[in-house]
């Protein structure tokens, strides 16, 4: 008998029809001689509709109550599964991510799971029941209250849900059949990953890619957690995230994919004092404001220097705010805010092998003449920032290019998953 | 500096626009140099809207599953009331039944408030919030399961905290000026009551009005809470419990008003065997499936009887079904259901002193042609049953019988709360 943890997004819950079509997937599993815990997000569009009722009470609404107020979506999805789960005649059992044990860091709106202490969630199992867990929120030991993970959040407690009880495997079902070797509404031959590291998975989803979010993998590959990722409409296989980079056999799928991200904007310093100390007074104003920079370069002149890096889109104009009024003490001569890019990038644990790897990728959007503008490597990864125009083409010169396509359409399933 | 506990129904939180005005009433009492606790329900038809999800996944939801999904209601309405206090400037924090201590009995859907442990609320008053209580809801201690305690709730919420926080008023905001001498819907010149006793008070509840809770006026007794009944919409003092009857000066508003219940329905068990211990064996069958009764009469022919009982229509429905399978062992000719019946009654504790009252009820409907089913008196209450399309005529002749119409037309506001 394994121990299967199962994730639900939003759009496989939207309706009371999904919610029964979900139950039927996860009493499958049980009868198929398994314990299984579901953890589960809002239904649909509950989280946002929420939001844009707090707006309508405050305009600036302080994140402790923003919290109480959004883990009311998980607690109804639950509730509504665990009944649907009673109707096909097994029993289930919901639990909050308080009552589930998921202690959290104070920060609400963007919480980190400290811990899980899963005791109700084992005697459950040890009754024989279903276990529903509210996705996306926990609780801080210091008082007690309730706490949101951030974005994301639904998939981290399904992982670290799945480590603290030593699961077989944590399956995050999703309305994509799995991880692709491309964005399949842009590249139309994009291929399903049968399996893919942990590492190349988180390059992937640093650089844009929506299928898991970074904090769920970062625990996957903390605690070795089995994490498939698979389609809530389909019965097929899925993509399997399991052994880290290290232990898979080199040559294996060398290349992971192409991601892209359109949510970042590039801030540019001019003429900035090229001495040293004043470049570090940049980074320290932004990192203070608590922004994080993705990529940066300096382009070194006579005497004064350009600094340019991006940021999310909306903390890159704070950033901008920021300098600007730091400028008789920075002095430079300008600083340009530009959301007009995009980024894409290439991911592989195999590229260490192949030396061409750059030249190929670069070579590929000159031919098809667009502009890169940033370059940043890492081991396993390139990424370039061209302009969000040439972004899709940009993603299928570069799939191509590396040949990703195997010929077959991959198939696209609508709306996307919190 | 006094300790209110103000508490406000769904249909005074039901928009952002209602919320905001009602945070106003909640800062300008706490401006006042207040301590304030608020009682929140669910917001409009919040709850109505669960349960009909609930019956979408689930003919039969399981009531500790339903119990999760409904305190979801009370948990948006606490952060989005404390969000607008936000907004005004002032400092709030929300709980929720159970962080604020509300402890109950397993009986989901309609669990009792057993102790109140207000520590967190104190702790929070100390620090100077006013604090968000969410109404209708529990934990019970054995498993810390959350529970609801049934229709009215949200009062005896409010109630039970006044109680335990020792406060100096709950005021029970609704969408009425307070409580009438008869239903201002039906009886165009009803009179607000300045106060009233907790034990006329109780009689109402139990003869239809829907005002308080029959269970959040059994609190107030008990405990010796003031409880104010006010408009959400107006300034307005509203009505008063406060004194028990013993203490009230005799021949204070004599008789307190006019109530009537339209929810009941009569069964008729015809012909049965008037020995000893055939109608002790019908009140056992009816009262072992949990099943209230509320009149009761017995008619006496020649070695057999007729017994008639009122209770809720659904629960008489079931109760029928019940005698019926047991007909062979009770012997009886027939069972009779009639849901077209109405309660009416008179209430108040002046009565005592006034023994023609039971006369002049009875002439006043005589006069106007009004037949009467059944009669149940009590020390401060006389009720009738009469048929369903007489019972607002009733209403009207006994109000003006009594004199209770003072020529001022009372104002009636739209909607009910929980």
């Amino acid at each position: 008998m394994a121990l299967v943890v199962q994730k639900f997004g939003g759009s496989s819950l939207a309706t009371a029809e999904r919610i029964k079509r979900v139950a039927e997937r996860i009493v499958e599993t049980k009868k198929q001689g398994n314990d299984v815990v579901v953890v589960c997000s809002a239904m649909g569009d509950t989280t946002d509709d929420l939001i844009e009722l707090a707006q309508q009470v405050c305009a600036d609404p302080p994140p402790r109550e923003l919290d109480m107020l959004l883990t009311a979506g998980e607690r109804i999805s639950i509730a509504l599964v665990a009944m649907a789960i009673h109707a096909l005649g097994a029993d289930a059992r919901s639990l909050t991510g308080s009552q589930a044990g998921v202690i959290t860091t104070g920060a609400h709106g963007n919480a980190r799971i400290l811990e899980i202490k899963p005791g109700r969630v084992r005697r459950a199992l040890d009754d024989g029941e279903i276990v529903l867990v509210a996705g996306f929120q926990g609780v801080r030991p210091d008082n007690r209250d309730v706490t949101t993970l951030g974005r994301g959040g639904t998939d981290t407690t399904a992982v670290a849900l799945a480590a603290a009880l030593d699961a077989d495997i944590c399956e995050i079902y999703t309305d994509v059949d799995g991880v692709f070797t491309a964005d399949p509404r842009i590249v139309a031959d994009a291929q399903q990953l049968h399996s893919i590291s942990y590492e190349e998975m988180l390059e992937l989803a640093a650089c844009g890619s929506k299928i898991l979010m970074l904090r769920s993998v970062e625990y996957a590959r903390r605690y070795h957690v089995r994490v498939c990722v698979r389609s809530s409409y389909t019965d097929a296989p899925g993509t399997l995230l399991a052994a880290s980079m290290a232990e898979l056999p080199t040559g294996t799928e060398a290349l992971a994919g192409i991601a892209h991200d359109r949510s970042e904007a590039k801030v540019t310093v001019v003429g900035i004092l090229d001495r040293p100390g004043y470049a570090a007074k940049v980074f320290r104003i932004v990192a203070d404001a608590d922004i994080a920079i993705d990529m940066v370069v300096q382009n070194t002149g006579t005497g004064r220097t350009d600094i340019t890096f991006t940021s999310p889109a909306a903390d890159a104009a704070r950033a901008v705010t920021l300098l600007r009024a730091r400028g008789a003490e920075l002095g430079f001569t300008d600083i340009r805010y530009d959301n007009r890019v995009g980024k894409v990038s290439l991911i592989g644990a195999g590229m260490r092998d192949r030396p061409g790897v750059t030249a190929t990728f670069c070579e590929a959007l000159a031919d098809a003449g667009i502009n890169v503008d940033l370059i940043a490597t890492s081991r396993i990864r390139i990424s370039v920032l061209v302009r969000d125009d040439d972004l899709d083409r940009a993603v299928r010169v570069l799939h191509d290019a590396f040949g990703f396509g195997g010929g077959e359409l991959a198939v696209v399933h609508g709306g996307t998953g919190r």
